[in-house]
């Protein structure tokens, strides 16, 4: 029984936003993205995987379809199979998002 | 696009521990469980699901398999397909459990 400890798992890098895996089965990944400011993840569509996005600290600006919303910490937003959807952090401080994909891709 | 923002859904029921929904699909669904002190949800077995608790605001007891373990806020556990599992909140404030299962049994 392994217990994971979140913030363990915010981690960022200068290049790119930065993917850090918690858990993961052929069924679902379960990661913390970690966004510098100005970093993001360009809009893009997966034609079979369910996303949720939880955001954990910082805010950002979520597409999901031809829609965008600023979240905050605390809030959630879900990708259907098939809808374009991005994350960009529009402000100064880091970001943290919580992702569930479902099933795994790979 | 719909945000919802979990706080909404840290709702309790004096009678037993509380499931409320965030998201649903046929590949996962996302609730959050409320457990007043003293509530549980016993141990189970979901022969085809993987789930992943995070706990959100409270301390509960944890059950993987054989094993029992305390998880604070911010903690995180996963209960693979055909692990038995279960959730007890042996303590005197609410237990709020963010709860990830895929795919949706239903």
């Amino acid at each position: 029984m392994t217990v994971l400890t979140l913030h363990d798992f915010k981690q960022f890098s200068p290049d790119k936003m930065k993917k850090n895996n918690l858990f993961q089965t052929p069924r679902f990944f379960c990661d913390i993205y970690g966004f510098e400011p100005g970093q993001a993840q360009k809009g893009h569509v997966h034609g079979d995987q369910d996303k949720v996005y939880i955001v954990l600290e910082g805010q950002g600006t979520f597409q999901v379809g031809t829609e965008e919303r600023v979240l905050n910490p605390g809030q959630a937003v879900m990708a259907p199979a098939g809808m374009e959807h991005g994350v960009r952090n529009h402000t100064q401080q880091r970001l943290s998002v919580l992702v569930f994909v479902s099933p795994n891709p790979s």
